[in-house]
């Protein structure tokens, strides 16, 4: 037996400028000396310029997960010497790592299986393999990008494979903690304002007291469900199409190879990933992406209700609701002097809105796929990481600029308390709805206190309005109502 | 103590003609005297007849549950005597039997909160009640709408109890049935077809093999998946909004009130319902119907991949892929003669389509409440009881009279199979990718099998070729891969 | 020559109970004896029985001018001879009229071309057709559903024809009045009130003055903008496919068949529709009618913003904006006694909301046409005439019962006018936007007016700061700005 | 009078390191020494670094124009020194073409008026053009961002603006002339192949023959009717809001400010510009923007259709449609050698979806605005320009790489033709559509031909068989139908 190549340790990068040849199955391509990067990456340049949306880096990230557990597995198994999967392997951690980022230029308007950003990966990877092994960039030798980085695999499973690792891993890394976050520090508002009594709105009218510690506990009750839902599609996540190569059967990959990958990549990132029980659904679907990205669309729906709360609570200072006092992190206008703006609720609310957007494009794109496989990958596996990110930065910069500072105006919550008229209803069980009624149409087309036009309704004596008619004793206890 | 007023066993129906007179506070109002709606329900008559849409029966049906349970706790708890608690209780149970249906006129687009179909409720059971009781119509004695029927509610927590009551049932009854009906119809299928190889096809293109079942274990592990996911919604639509009242502090009911009805709606319908933890979510926001949806839009996106793939293979009869011979239920042209179309594809592909718009909708208005009432309920309560049901009666159509009927036209599956030339994947481990390509790139510039093209390449002899060449031993064992 | 079946004047009915026998091309089917319908309605009926969706009695009227339009074509080209067309004539003014609603209980959710309708159409004019002339229903004699009714036209012409008539009838009739109405009566608002002088809000924050006149005049040049959108929308609908046939080409269709047509109902509907000029287009493509709709929702985009400004606006009536008086239609409430909410208001919100998610699924299927038909035809013209009349019946409610007796509250408005700081702006020019934005801060930190803090700035002295910060010379002239 | 400051020709950039001090309104702001931006800038940076996305280039090009115009009027009616002008003329003219890219880094996720980006250009021009009267960086001196860049002028009535000038420079520069490409390139096809008869297809099964000319004169109609939509909406877009300042009004402009403007940048771009009749309309709503994205949905919808067409026709080698060959550009599977996918049509059709989500968002967010303002403003025009750009490059590509080459499988085509059924439509006519029917059905069961089947009818002789029968004279004349 021959000696095998050694791996030396050469930095990352090619000292070399102009162009070098590569070549695929349909011939020879040129293309940049200083990139690892072979034929089928320069046909895609070529052919898919389009706009500025290129794919994901996260998406590399993750496929470097994918590259180094295949090429692991087959190591383990005798079908890739050991030299080979350890220049793979110290390919893949760089990918990982992030250090041949630049190595990965393709866009998101491709090919709908996302085979060229796997065959993107391919070739850098083997040319940086061969690259530590001493062998000649261009000649697919030593280490080949379809026979040995892919060996066992099919853009068809590992680029799910690598959309549900990227997905996971943003979640685990942004989304949740900001989420998280997020839900404390409003669970910590509510709880330090727990006994502010403040009046009610439905329908934009005034209504009966609740206290403002009350009205935050259910944003934090919203976002706290919007947690748990992401995590329970987080779970959908967790299963991976790897091993089911060009349409689920597993052709050209040996027995066992779905759960030896799976369990490596699971050890590898310490997420516990498991292979999908029916490879052809994990290939002819993207069910639960639509659904990862429809709980994005949950906690969307959520912050819009909260941010959108709160500008309006905030609206004045002197001709709005004026309830809530938020930072002040900026000038609010170029031409209105001292005008300051609630810039952190508008930037959540159209990052919500985005979301919605994104999620309409996932769930049509998740509905148009074709026998053994849904070809509408980069756009959703784009738009999940584009709404996570948007996400959890946006609540991040929420948190820390809006939330964490908003103070009460107290003077502005008691008058409302005073003045309004929907205190009324605790009258209700006392005189009758139909009473109670007349009494606050009469005090509003009268312009007087609700306590003046009960006393003069005849329906009840001062003593009973004052026991009945107070607001403290109206909120009720905790947040769970009667 | 006087003696109080008698039930009278009173069919329902009211033998007048004309009009009668009803007032609440804003004053009287004349209604069609055979009716036994009020005032409030009259004036949303008049300044609410848009289009044709009505608020669903399935809402009042459910709503009758929720009067019931309240006028059951309000009487134990002594706050309603028992004579009036019996007369409402019958009432309601007629309401949740339908037999009141022809009193519940009212349109969805109204109020927000739908405040007026409580109100057509209380109106109705308040009158049928004091019918039964021998009072007069019109004369809110001796139950009154607002101080007996509504008793401890208010529209912004008894109306979402009502949403989650009429969407649990709706759920229960017809759409999950359906979905497992549909999934086990396929399942069977994809039993009966294991053996039957053909090929896959990704992007559209001629791919490697699989097997029919294979290709149909997809289907319906997509189907069961999305069954899971309706079961896990409806989890979040277990818990109950009432006894939160106006609010959400739950002014007005008495404590435990909450725990009580809620208890009381479970024992009366058999499901485990709970009261919301938090009532200022459940009140403020409609996330678990968005999120219920969501599921629904799930089950739209996996039903459009299965029933277009079915239209597509059955394509044809002469021209197509016509893979699958799909039953014939209707000639298809007006004008060409002998002519069948999926049909019941087409409805489910248009039926998905319209789910998704739906949800648009929902989500839309999930984001669209502001402080203590998300006033968006007629809207969403009405698309969430649309795409369920258009989910459940299209997937019983199309199982019934497509799925369960459809063949295999295995003369033309075998022939696709000898023709392919993507079987020269399996060569690639032996010779190379690069070699493979060109013996299929070959094969088809020259019009050759894949056979003559491989002998004719020298890669590979006959005897090996045959032997790794052969369609039933790509296909794999089972459905999750290798 | 034999002497041709006289037509007698039968009433519109069939004085039969039980069940007829009635054929198509597969053979017999029973349907109801008091029906018109023939084999494949009730083939139809049996196939897709899908919630409650009928394809809207729109279609089939607009349907009527088509099929009489093609009857007289025909006759007049002598394909067809006078007694069978005048017998047709009149079974499709009966259509147009109504006369035959009952006997067209088809589904939405059917054959995505539309053709169980057209086909419903054919057997129900055919056998009362061979009524008035004395024929046996069942017999397809004298008159025929496909030879005679259907003559030169396939569904795949005639049905995008009617739904282009039904559509455009529906812009004319109810639409674009309501549209109109209601811009005329915000334009009367806007001038009765053009000189009052409120509070401007950017970013909902107090901002500088304009009069409400303005305000409202944006909102009626928004409707005026919408209505011409509506109208050039309803151009592209002027093109009729018919004189298509199956597929385009005009097969089975005489030559000149498809200007003779459209020439033909223009004339009866009074409205210049002309033959399009691409059948390809106009069958394989629902485009025009996807624009149309997207006009609808251009005018749900502009109401949306309408109705939320009043409902804010109107907001209290002691803890809000209070600005606007909305008229009290109807109690607000079913437990807060004398409330009063901007329902209207919300049912234009959501009907705006409902129509963008119709919007969603039209504009999705409007893109899954596939060679030579788009199969969503049903859902396309069932969104439409939707969308079409919950905003024409909401416009109308909405102006009647909310904008047209809208009052001003106006001494709040000028309360607003006179604490805002923000009118600050007007000093920019004088001393600089650095000093003016310091004035407004100080005054807000210190609770003063602005005219106290600009004097105590020392920036100003008070005969400037009176000229300059004058709110009426602050709103400029007309809309046009500056 | 003093000597005002000369202007250097000094070039762009500053030579400096570290962090320089800037202020505004609120106090000072450390900011990079090398860059023209200022404290609103770094305040912005500061509290909105989310995600990615930034706002488009084009924004701050367009927004060159509008600083340049208004330092014009500003200057011609003596309110701006005539020294003043020149240098914010010169640095407006760097910003439109690039020069000052560098120095405009905020976030999409902003405020919703986008005033921090008018800030951000408000302090690079001021900077910029202080630099070049020698002043020093920091001081506002001697041009100031709000006195003296933003004069008359408010971020409400210019961003807007600078949307529609980057909004109708991106139609007019990329999207249009590659829709109109695209369409001559289909137009020559289809003339190309006018003549060759092909079969077509409904509801995906064999239908009538057409010519493949035929087929593709329906895309191309498509596309030109998009084109001229794209160009109606874009007249919108001519109404420019500027002159309205800060709530509509023109406060701080002087009279005729508007109509000067506007007129000023249609002779600086060329481009018919007009100043909008109703500035309240043109600031507190973004329907222009709206329907402007709507007619790129109408785009995206047709482009849908036609390059779902074209991949399934291309379907094949060996077992699929099979009647297009699509030009081979890239290898099309990592694992399976010779496949080749239509990945052009993959592009479009994701890119079709991503412009449907994005016209979700943009409508959403259109409805959004709230009184004087549309807060959502740098969420529609970075989808607008997002959308436009893909569809723009995605054109492009797909003409160039898949529509101009592909060519035709003629064996293919015309072996479909001899082998459908669907002929039979010609002999409706002549022997009844039952009759023709029962033919079709025949040979479909017995595998017969048409003909064969035909004549075993009896209802047929072969001669008529032979004359009526004739698939070329079936497609009739032209593209107009009958």
């Amino acid at each position: 037996m021959r000696s095998h190549p050694k791996m030396r340790d050469v930095p990352v990068g090619i000292d070399a400028s102009g162009r070098r040849q590569e070549f695929d199955s349909m011939g020879t391509v040129d293309v940049p000396a200083d990139r690892y990067w072979g034929a089928q990456t320069q046909r895609s340049l070529i052919h898919f310029s389009i706009g500025d949306d290129r794919m994901p880096k996260e998406v590399y990230h993750a496929y470097g997960y994918v590259k180094k557990a295949a090429a692991l597995v087959n190591g383990a198994a005798g079908r890739l010497p050991g030299w080979k999967v350890r220049a793979i392997v110290r390919a893949a951690e760089e990918t990982i790592d992030g250090a041949l980022d630049d190595h990965f230029p393709l866009y998101v308007w491709q090919t709908g299986s996302g085979t060229q950003s796997n065959m993107n990966l391919n070739e850098v990877i083997a040319n940086r393999a061969s690259q530590l092994l001493d062998g000649a960039l261009g000649t697919q030798e030593p280490v080949a990008p379809n026979d040995d980085v892919n060996m066992g695999q099919s853009s068809n499973d590992s680029f799910p494979t690598a959309m549900h690792l990227a997905s996971v891993r943003m979640i685990d890394d942004h989304l949740l903690p900001q989420a998280e976050e997020l839900a404390t520090t409003i669970e910590a508002k509510a709880d330090q304002w727990k006994e502010v009594v403040k009046i009610g709105r439905t329908h934009l009218e005034d209504a009966v007291p609740l206290t403002v510690g009350q009205e935050w506990s259910g944003y934090a009750a919203q976002l706290r469900a919007c947690v748990q839902e992401i995590d329970h599609a987080r779970q959908g996540l967790l299963e991976l199409a790897l091993g089911g190569t060009a349409v689920g059967t597993g052709l050209n990959a040996p027995k066992g190879f779905s759960h030896d990958v799976a369990a490596r990549i699971a050890e590898l990132t310490g997420i516990p990933f498991v292979t999908a029980p029916n490879k052809f659904m994990a290939q002819g679907s993207l069910d639960p992406m639509v659904r990862a990205h429809g709980a994005l669309r949950g906690l969307a729906v959520a912050l819009m209700k909260i941010a959108n709360d709160m500008r309006w609570l905030a609206s004045g200072p002197r001709t709005g609701f004026a309830e809530l006092l938020l930072p002040q992190n900026e000038p609010g206008s170029s031409i209105m002097p001292g005008k300051v703006n609630p810039t952190q609720c508008e930037a959540i609310v159209m990052i919500a809105i985005q979301v919605l957007g994104d999620d309409t494009a996932v769930a049509f794109a998740g509905s148009q796929g074709n026998f053994e496989l849904n070809a509408m990958r980069p756009l959703i596996i784009n738009n999940f990481l584009h709404s996570a990110r948007i996400l959890a930065d946006g609540m991040e910069k929420f948190r820390t600029f809006s939330v964490s500072g908003t103070e009460l105006n107290r003077d502005k919550i008691t008058q409302y308390v005073n003045e309004s008229l929907m205190l009324v209803t605790a009258l209700s069980p006392t005189i009758g709805y139909q009473n109670a009624a007349h009494i606050a149409e009469s005090a509003l087309a009268n312009g007087q206190t609700l306590k003046e036009a009960a006393l003069a309704s005849g329906h009840v004596d001062e003593k009973t309005f004052d026991a009945v008619v107070d607001p403290l004793s109206m909120v009720g206890h905790g947040v769970s109502g009667a």
